[in-house]
Protein backbone atom coordinates (compact mmCIF):
# COMPACT_ATOMS: atom_id res chain seq x y z
CA UNK A 1 0.00 0.00 0.00
CA UNK A 2 1.19 3.54 -0.50
CA UNK A 3 2.67 5.61 2.26
CA UNK A 4 -0.39 8.13 1.92
CA UNK A 5 -2.81 5.47 1.84
CA UNK A 6 -1.68 4.19 4.84
CA UNK A 7 -1.84 7.58 6.55
CA UNK A 8 -5.10 7.59 5.54
CA UNK A 9 -6.05 4.98 7.62
CA UNK A 10 -4.70 6.82 10.98
CA UNK A 11 -7.69 7.60 13.16
CA UNK A 12 -5.75 10.72 14.42
CA UNK A 13 -5.99 12.19 10.83
CA UNK A 14 -9.70 11.05 10.15
CA UNK A 15 -11.12 13.76 7.58
CA UNK A 16 -8.31 15.15 5.93
CA UNK A 17 -8.12 16.52 1.98
CA UNK A 18 -6.34 14.51 -0.28
CA UNK A 19 -3.91 17.11 -0.48
CA UNK A 20 -3.07 16.94 3.35
CA UNK A 21 -2.44 13.05 3.84
CA UNK A 22 0.26 14.23 0.73
CA UNK A 23 2.39 16.49 2.70
CA UNK A 24 1.87 14.39 5.90
CA UNK A 25 3.38 11.71 3.35
CA UNK A 26 6.18 14.37 2.63
CA UNK A 27 7.05 14.18 6.58
CA UNK A 28 6.83 10.66 7.93
CA UNK A 29 9.35 8.47 8.48
CA UNK A 30 8.37 4.96 7.87
CA UNK A 31 10.27 2.54 10.05
CA UNK A 32 10.13 -1.38 10.47
CA UNK A 33 11.57 -2.09 14.60
CA UNK A 34 13.27 -5.71 15.33
CA UNK A 35 11.45 -7.34 18.39
CA UNK A 36 12.61 -6.11 21.47
CA UNK A 37 14.39 -2.87 20.08
CA UNK A 38 13.84 0.00 22.53
CA UNK A 39 12.10 2.83 20.44
CA UNK A 40 12.51 5.55 22.80
CA UNK A 41 13.51 6.16 26.42
CA UNK A 42 11.95 8.06 29.40
CA UNK A 43 13.60 11.30 29.86
CA UNK A 44 14.27 11.61 25.94
CA UNK A 45 13.80 14.58 24.25
CA UNK A 46 10.10 14.18 22.27
CA UNK A 47 11.56 14.87 19.48
CA UNK A 48 8.45 13.09 17.29
CA UNK A 49 5.68 11.09 17.80
CA UNK A 50 4.77 7.19 16.54
CA UNK A 51 1.80 5.56 15.03
CA UNK A 52 1.90 1.62 14.98
CA UNK A 53 1.25 0.91 11.45
CA UNK A 54 1.51 -3.19 12.37
CA UNK A 55 2.75 -5.06 15.36
CA UNK A 56 2.82 -4.56 19.16
CA UNK A 57 4.75 -1.91 21.04
CA UNK A 58 4.84 -2.11 25.07
CA UNK A 59 4.75 1.27 26.94
CA UNK A 60 6.46 1.13 30.20
CA UNK A 61 8.37 3.07 33.21
CA UNK A 62 10.83 1.67 35.49
CA UNK A 63 10.79 1.48 39.58
CA UNK A 64 13.39 2.56 41.29
CA UNK A 65 14.18 -1.19 42.22
CA UNK A 66 14.35 -1.37 38.08
CA UNK A 67 10.92 -3.22 37.87
CA UNK A 68 8.78 -2.71 34.77
CA UNK A 69 5.51 -1.07 34.93
CA UNK A 70 3.81 -1.75 31.79
CA UNK A 71 1.42 1.32 31.67
CA UNK A 72 0.00 0.32 27.67
CA UNK A 73 0.39 -2.25 24.89
CA UNK A 74 -0.10 -0.28 21.44
CA UNK A 75 -1.65 -1.79 18.41
CA UNK A 76 -2.05 -1.07 14.46
CA UNK A 77 -3.68 2.26 14.11
CA UNK A 78 -2.77 4.00 17.58
CA UNK A 79 -0.59 6.66 18.32
CA UNK A 80 2.42 6.67 20.79
CA UNK A 81 4.34 9.99 22.27
CA UNK A 82 1.87 12.19 20.78
CA UNK A 83 1.07 14.04 23.93
CA UNK A 84 4.53 14.91 25.07
CA UNK A 85 5.49 16.12 21.50
CA UNK A 86 2.60 18.02 21.22
CA UNK A 87 2.95 19.68 24.77
CA UNK A 88 6.82 20.10 23.50
CA UNK A 89 7.61 18.30 26.73
CA UNK A 90 9.97 15.00 27.08
CA UNK A 91 8.95 11.24 27.08
CA UNK A 92 7.44 10.01 30.19
CA UNK A 93 7.97 6.19 29.47
CA UNK A 94 9.92 3.55 27.72
CA UNK A 95 8.55 2.33 24.45
CA UNK A 96 9.99 -1.14 23.19
CA UNK A 97 8.57 -3.08 20.48
CA UNK A 98 7.41 -6.51 21.72
CA UNK A 99 7.19 -8.13 18.09
CA UNK A 100 8.40 -6.82 14.92
CA UNK A 101 6.42 -3.58 14.53
CA UNK A 102 5.88 -1.22 11.34
CA UNK A 103 5.72 2.33 12.75
CA UNK A 104 5.54 5.62 11.26
CA UNK A 105 7.43 8.88 12.80
CA UNK A 106 6.49 11.97 12.76
CA UNK A 107 9.26 14.28 13.64
CA UNK A 108 8.25 17.78 15.28
CA UNK A 109 10.03 19.82 13.60
CA UNK A 110 8.20 19.26 10.51
CA UNK A 111 4.95 18.59 11.84
CA UNK A 112 4.81 21.82 13.19
CA UNK A 113 6.16 23.71 10.02
CA UNK A 114 3.08 21.92 8.31
CA UNK A 115 0.66 22.90 10.92
CA UNK A 116 1.73 26.87 10.35
CA UNK A 117 1.57 26.41 6.75
CA UNK A 118 -1.53 24.43 6.60
CA UNK A 119 -3.33 25.29 10.02
CA UNK A 120 -6.51 22.83 8.50
CA UNK A 121 -4.72 20.03 9.72
CA UNK A 122 -4.58 21.06 13.09
CA UNK A 123 -8.40 21.74 13.07
CA UNK A 124 -9.58 18.74 11.66
CA UNK A 125 -7.16 16.56 14.29
CA UNK A 126 -8.91 19.05 17.03
CA UNK A 127 -12.01 17.72 15.34
CA UNK A 128 -10.70 14.24 15.82
CA UNK A 129 -9.72 14.65 19.18
CA UNK A 130 -13.08 16.39 20.24
CA UNK A 131 -15.39 13.95 18.79
CA UNK A 132 -13.57 10.93 20.72
CA UNK A 133 -13.84 12.80 24.02
CA UNK A 134 -17.34 13.28 23.44
CA UNK A 135 -18.08 9.79 22.57
CA UNK A 136 -15.50 8.47 25.36
CA UNK A 137 -17.69 11.31 28.22
CA UNK A 138 -20.92 9.64 27.28
CA UNK A 139 -19.77 6.16 27.42
CA UNK A 140 -17.85 7.12 30.73
CA UNK A 141 -21.43 8.61 31.88
CA UNK A 142 -23.25 5.70 30.84
CA UNK A 143 -20.87 3.18 33.03
CA UNK A 144 -20.63 5.12 35.92
CA UNK A 145 -24.58 5.91 36.52
CA UNK A 146 -24.52 2.15 37.17
CA UNK A 147 -21.84 2.23 39.31
CA UNK A 148 -20.86 5.93 40.88
CA UNK A 149 -24.25 6.67 42.86
CA UNK A 150 -23.65 3.88 44.97
CA UNK A 151 -19.92 4.80 45.28
CA UNK A 152 -20.76 7.98 46.23
CA UNK A 153 -23.64 7.01 48.48
CA UNK A 154 -21.35 5.07 50.68
CA UNK A 155 -18.25 7.84 50.34
CA UNK A 156 -21.13 10.56 51.92
CA UNK A 157 -22.43 8.30 54.55
CA UNK A 158 -18.52 7.65 55.80
CA UNK A 159 -18.16 11.03 55.83
CA UNK A 160 -20.93 11.71 58.02
CA UNK A 161 -20.42 8.75 60.37
CA UNK A 162 -16.39 10.14 60.70
CA UNK A 163 -18.20 13.14 61.74
CA UNK A 164 -20.39 11.90 64.66
CA UNK A 165 -23.06 10.83 62.03
CA UNK A 166 -23.58 14.94 61.54
CA UNK A 167 -26.24 15.18 58.50
CA UNK A 168 -24.83 18.57 57.43
CA UNK A 169 -21.51 18.24 56.54
CA UNK A 170 -18.65 19.75 53.95
CA UNK A 171 -16.54 17.23 52.00
CA UNK A 172 -12.99 17.12 52.88
CA UNK A 173 -11.96 16.77 49.04
CA UNK A 174 -12.52 19.03 45.90
CA UNK A 175 -15.20 17.55 43.31
CA UNK A 176 -12.47 16.57 40.70
CA UNK A 177 -10.45 14.98 43.69
CA UNK A 178 -14.18 12.46 44.35
CA UNK A 179 -14.86 12.10 40.49
CA UNK A 180 -11.67 10.17 40.34
CA UNK A 181 -11.80 8.60 43.74
CA UNK A 182 -15.22 7.56 42.74
CA UNK A 183 -14.01 6.42 39.26
CA UNK A 184 -16.06 9.27 36.67
CA UNK A 185 -15.33 12.59 35.52
CA UNK A 186 -16.95 15.72 37.28
CA UNK A 187 -19.33 16.30 34.45
CA UNK A 188 -20.64 12.96 35.71
CA UNK A 189 -20.28 13.23 39.79
CA UNK A 190 -21.97 16.88 39.17
CA UNK A 191 -25.20 15.45 37.38
CA UNK A 192 -25.45 12.10 39.94
CA UNK A 193 -25.57 14.84 42.57
CA UNK A 194 -28.12 16.47 40.60
CA UNK A 195 -30.00 13.35 40.52
CA UNK A 196 -29.69 12.57 44.28
CA UNK A 197 -31.11 16.08 45.28
CA UNK A 198 -34.21 15.45 43.40
CA UNK A 199 -34.33 12.54 44.53
CA UNK A 200 -34.60 14.12 48.13
CA UNK A 201 -31.85 11.87 49.31
CA UNK A 202 -29.43 14.91 49.89
CA UNK A 203 -29.21 18.92 49.23
CA UNK A 204 -25.73 19.93 48.26
CA UNK A 205 -24.39 23.23 47.72
CA UNK A 206 -20.45 23.62 47.08
CA UNK A 207 -18.91 21.32 48.96
CA UNK A 208 -21.53 21.77 52.09
CA UNK A 209 -23.81 18.16 51.53
CA UNK A 210 -26.80 17.70 53.62
CA UNK A 211 -28.08 14.22 54.14
CA UNK A 212 -32.20 14.15 53.51
CA UNK A 213 -32.45 10.54 53.73
CA UNK A 214 -30.13 8.49 55.07
CA UNK A 215 -32.36 5.10 54.58
CA UNK A 216 -32.40 5.82 51.10
CA UNK A 217 -28.37 6.31 50.94
CA UNK A 218 -27.82 3.10 52.17
CA UNK A 219 -29.96 1.22 49.57
CA UNK A 220 -28.51 3.01 47.23
CA UNK A 221 -25.03 2.40 48.92
CA UNK A 222 -25.62 -1.58 49.10
CA UNK A 223 -27.47 -2.08 45.42
CA UNK A 224 -31.14 -2.26 47.02
CA UNK A 225 -32.03 1.01 45.05
CA UNK A 226 -31.17 2.55 41.75
CA UNK A 227 -31.56 6.58 40.83
CA UNK A 228 -34.16 6.80 38.59
CA UNK B 1 -11.31 39.84 36.44
CA UNK B 2 -9.46 40.69 33.24
CA UNK B 3 -10.42 38.88 30.09
CA UNK B 4 -6.96 36.93 29.48
CA UNK B 5 -7.49 35.82 33.34
CA UNK B 6 -10.68 34.20 32.05
CA UNK B 7 -9.62 32.54 29.16
CA UNK B 8 -6.59 31.14 31.15
CA UNK B 9 -9.15 29.13 33.57
CA UNK B 10 -11.00 27.44 30.16
CA UNK B 11 -9.75 24.04 30.18
CA UNK B 12 -9.34 24.01 26.52
CA UNK B 13 -6.59 25.82 26.61
CA UNK B 14 -4.91 24.42 29.11
CA UNK B 15 -0.88 25.36 29.68
CA UNK B 16 -0.89 27.78 26.72
CA UNK B 17 2.34 30.66 27.07
CA UNK B 18 0.81 34.13 28.50
CA UNK B 19 1.52 35.74 25.09
CA UNK B 20 -1.23 32.90 23.53
CA UNK B 21 -3.56 33.89 26.10
CA UNK B 22 -3.34 37.60 24.96
CA UNK B 23 -4.26 36.53 21.65
CA UNK B 24 -7.17 34.75 22.25
CA UNK B 25 -8.43 37.42 24.13
CA UNK B 26 -8.06 39.78 20.95
CA UNK B 27 -9.99 37.30 19.42
CA UNK B 28 -12.67 37.01 21.72
CA UNK B 29 -16.43 37.88 22.20
CA UNK B 30 -17.81 38.23 25.43
CA UNK B 31 -21.44 37.91 24.77
CA UNK B 32 -24.31 37.88 28.12
CA UNK B 33 -27.39 35.54 26.80
CA UNK B 34 -30.57 36.22 28.01
CA UNK B 35 -32.49 33.05 29.71
CA UNK B 36 -34.38 31.49 26.91
CA UNK B 37 -32.39 32.85 24.14
CA UNK B 38 -30.99 30.54 21.31
CA UNK B 39 -27.27 30.85 20.87
CA UNK B 40 -27.42 29.05 17.74
CA UNK B 41 -29.75 26.39 15.51
CA UNK B 42 -29.05 23.23 13.86
CA UNK B 43 -28.16 24.12 10.03
CA UNK B 44 -26.38 27.04 10.93
CA UNK B 45 -23.18 27.93 9.05
CA UNK B 46 -20.63 26.89 12.64
CA UNK B 47 -18.57 30.47 12.33
CA UNK B 48 -17.13 29.83 15.71
CA UNK B 49 -17.55 28.31 19.00
CA UNK B 50 -18.40 28.96 22.26
CA UNK B 51 -17.10 28.40 25.83
CA UNK B 52 -19.61 28.97 28.64
CA UNK B 53 -18.27 31.08 31.46
CA UNK B 54 -21.43 31.48 33.56
CA UNK B 55 -25.13 29.78 33.11
CA UNK B 56 -26.00 26.75 31.32
CA UNK B 57 -26.71 26.31 28.13
CA UNK B 58 -28.84 23.34 26.85
CA UNK B 59 -28.08 21.64 23.18
CA UNK B 60 -30.99 20.17 21.76
CA UNK B 61 -32.60 18.66 18.46
CA UNK B 62 -35.70 18.43 17.58
CA UNK B 63 -37.44 15.19 16.36
CA UNK B 64 -39.84 15.44 13.48
CA UNK B 65 -42.75 16.17 15.51
CA UNK B 66 -41.01 18.89 16.89
CA UNK B 67 -40.14 17.20 20.49
CA UNK B 68 -37.06 18.74 22.05
CA UNK B 69 -34.36 16.13 22.86
CA UNK B 70 -31.56 17.14 24.86
CA UNK B 71 -28.40 16.07 24.03
CA UNK B 72 -26.22 18.16 27.26
CA UNK B 73 -26.50 20.80 29.13
CA UNK B 74 -23.22 22.67 29.33
CA UNK B 75 -21.57 24.56 32.13
CA UNK B 76 -18.85 26.53 33.22
CA UNK B 77 -15.70 25.51 31.65
CA UNK B 78 -17.30 23.62 28.63
CA UNK B 79 -16.90 24.17 25.02
CA UNK B 80 -19.90 24.05 22.77
CA UNK B 81 -20.05 23.27 19.08
CA UNK B 82 -16.78 23.01 18.46
CA UNK B 83 -16.38 20.14 16.75
CA UNK B 84 -18.49 21.53 13.89
CA UNK B 85 -15.85 24.27 13.90
CA UNK B 86 -12.77 22.29 13.72
CA UNK B 87 -14.45 20.22 10.90
CA UNK B 88 -15.66 23.12 9.35
CA UNK B 89 -19.24 21.46 9.51
CA UNK B 90 -22.83 22.80 9.99
CA UNK B 91 -24.06 22.99 13.53
CA UNK B 92 -25.82 19.65 13.98
CA UNK B 93 -27.95 21.09 17.08
CA UNK B 94 -29.58 23.82 18.87
CA UNK B 95 -27.93 26.03 21.96
CA UNK B 96 -30.20 27.83 24.11
CA UNK B 97 -29.69 29.69 27.75
CA UNK B 98 -31.22 28.10 30.65
CA UNK B 99 -30.56 30.95 32.40
CA UNK B 100 -28.83 34.14 32.26
CA UNK B 101 -25.43 32.89 30.81
CA UNK B 102 -21.79 34.43 29.80
CA UNK B 103 -20.23 33.05 27.14
CA UNK B 104 -16.73 33.43 24.98
CA UNK B 105 -17.41 33.13 21.74
CA UNK B 106 -14.27 32.88 19.52
CA UNK B 107 -14.69 33.40 15.75
CA UNK B 108 -13.60 30.49 13.29
CA UNK B 109 -11.62 33.11 10.95
CA UNK B 110 -10.07 34.95 13.78
CA UNK B 111 -9.08 31.32 15.39
CA UNK B 112 -7.59 29.90 11.86
CA UNK B 113 -5.65 32.81 11.45
CA UNK B 114 -4.41 32.71 15.06
CA UNK B 115 -3.06 28.99 14.70
CA UNK B 116 -1.21 29.91 11.44
CA UNK B 117 0.52 32.28 13.16
CA UNK B 118 0.79 30.68 16.28
CA UNK B 119 1.06 26.43 15.47
CA UNK B 120 1.95 26.25 19.39
CA UNK B 121 -1.40 27.05 20.06
CA UNK B 122 -2.64 24.43 18.22
CA UNK B 123 -0.46 21.86 19.81
CA UNK B 124 -0.93 22.55 23.18
CA UNK B 125 -5.17 22.07 22.83
CA UNK B 126 -4.13 18.80 20.63
CA UNK B 127 -2.21 18.02 23.95
CA UNK B 128 -4.66 19.46 26.44
CA UNK B 129 -7.07 16.98 24.14
CA UNK B 130 -5.18 13.91 23.61
CA UNK B 131 -3.81 13.84 27.17
CA UNK B 132 -8.10 13.74 28.00
CA UNK B 133 -8.20 11.20 25.70
CA UNK B 134 -5.87 9.09 27.05
CA UNK B 135 -7.49 9.24 30.49
CA UNK B 136 -11.06 8.70 29.78
CA UNK B 137 -9.93 5.67 27.93
CA UNK B 138 -8.58 4.28 31.15
CA UNK B 139 -11.77 5.07 32.70
CA UNK B 140 -13.71 3.35 30.03
CA UNK B 141 -11.58 0.56 30.23
CA UNK B 142 -11.86 0.22 34.03
CA UNK B 143 -15.29 0.33 34.21
CA UNK B 144 -15.57 -2.01 31.05
CA UNK B 145 -13.52 -4.13 32.62
CA UNK B 146 -16.41 -5.43 35.14
CA UNK B 147 -19.02 -5.29 33.03
CA UNK B 148 -18.23 -6.16 29.30
CA UNK B 149 -16.70 -9.91 29.30
CA UNK B 150 -20.05 -10.78 30.75
CA UNK B 151 -22.14 -9.17 28.05
CA UNK B 152 -19.42 -10.07 25.41
CA UNK B 153 -19.79 -14.05 27.01
CA UNK B 154 -23.31 -13.82 26.22
CA UNK B 155 -23.18 -12.25 23.16
CA UNK B 156 -20.61 -15.17 21.95
CA UNK B 157 -23.03 -17.65 22.88
CA UNK B 158 -26.38 -16.59 21.29
CA UNK B 159 -24.18 -16.47 18.34
CA UNK B 160 -23.49 -19.85 19.12
CA UNK B 161 -27.01 -21.01 19.91
CA UNK B 162 -28.44 -19.13 16.13
CA UNK B 163 -26.17 -20.98 14.40
CA UNK B 164 -27.11 -24.45 16.00
CA UNK B 165 -24.66 -24.59 19.07
CA UNK B 166 -21.22 -23.67 16.71
CA UNK B 167 -17.98 -24.15 18.61
CA UNK B 168 -16.84 -22.07 15.86
CA UNK B 169 -18.31 -19.66 13.71
CA UNK B 170 -17.96 -15.85 12.52
CA UNK B 171 -18.76 -12.35 14.27
CA UNK B 172 -21.58 -11.27 12.32
CA UNK B 173 -20.87 -7.20 12.98
CA UNK B 174 -17.06 -5.83 13.04
CA UNK B 175 -14.71 -5.42 15.90
CA UNK B 176 -15.63 -1.74 16.36
CA UNK B 177 -19.34 -2.46 16.06
CA UNK B 178 -19.53 -4.86 18.59
CA UNK B 179 -17.33 -2.54 20.60
CA UNK B 180 -20.77 -0.08 20.34
CA UNK B 181 -23.41 -2.62 20.82
CA UNK B 182 -21.17 -3.83 24.16
CA UNK B 183 -20.70 -0.29 25.39
CA UNK B 184 -16.82 -0.19 25.02
CA UNK B 185 -14.41 0.82 23.03
CA UNK B 186 -12.33 -1.22 20.43
CA UNK B 187 -9.55 -1.14 22.21
CA UNK B 188 -10.87 -2.33 24.95
CA UNK B 189 -12.72 -5.15 23.58
CA UNK B 190 -9.33 -6.47 22.11
CA UNK B 191 -7.93 -6.80 25.58
CA UNK B 192 -11.35 -8.64 26.87
CA UNK B 193 -11.01 -11.14 23.84
CA UNK B 194 -7.33 -11.68 24.65
CA UNK B 195 -7.89 -12.24 28.14
CA UNK B 196 -10.72 -14.66 27.22
CA UNK B 197 -8.35 -16.43 25.15
CA UNK B 198 -5.52 -16.61 28.06
CA UNK B 199 -8.34 -17.96 30.09
CA UNK B 200 -8.95 -21.02 27.28
CA UNK B 201 -12.44 -19.94 27.02
CA UNK B 202 -12.35 -18.95 23.39
CA UNK B 203 -9.62 -19.11 20.25
CA UNK B 204 -10.58 -15.87 18.12
CA UNK B 205 -8.66 -15.21 15.15
CA UNK B 206 -10.03 -11.90 12.88
CA UNK B 207 -13.94 -12.55 13.29
CA UNK B 208 -13.37 -15.84 13.81
CA UNK B 209 -14.28 -17.22 16.97
CA UNK B 210 -14.24 -21.03 18.37
CA UNK B 211 -16.20 -21.84 22.09
CA UNK B 212 -13.30 -23.92 24.39
CA UNK B 213 -15.23 -23.67 26.83
CA UNK B 214 -18.66 -23.39 27.15
CA UNK B 215 -19.11 -23.65 31.08
CA UNK B 216 -16.74 -21.08 31.15
CA UNK B 217 -18.47 -18.29 29.56
CA UNK B 218 -22.28 -19.11 31.14
CA UNK B 219 -20.51 -18.61 33.92
CA UNK B 220 -19.05 -15.66 33.01
CA UNK B 221 -22.32 -14.43 31.29
CA UNK B 222 -24.51 -14.84 34.45
CA UNK B 223 -21.19 -13.28 36.92
CA UNK B 224 -20.29 -16.35 38.76
CA UNK B 225 -17.41 -16.37 36.85
CA UNK B 226 -14.91 -13.33 36.68
CA UNK B 227 -11.76 -12.35 34.31
CA UNK B 228 -8.23 -12.23 36.39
Amino acid sequence: MKLTDQITSIPLFQGLARKQYEDLAMIVVDQVIPRGKMIFSQGDEAVGFYVVISGRVKVFKLSPEGKEQILHIFGAGEPIGEVAVFAGEKFPAYAEALEESRVFFFPRPAFVDLIGKNPSVALNMLAVLSRRLRKFAGLVEDLSLKEVPGRLAAYLLLLSEQQKNAIDFELDVSKNQLASLLGTIPETLSRILARMEKEKLIKSEGKRIAILNRKGLEELSVGERKLP
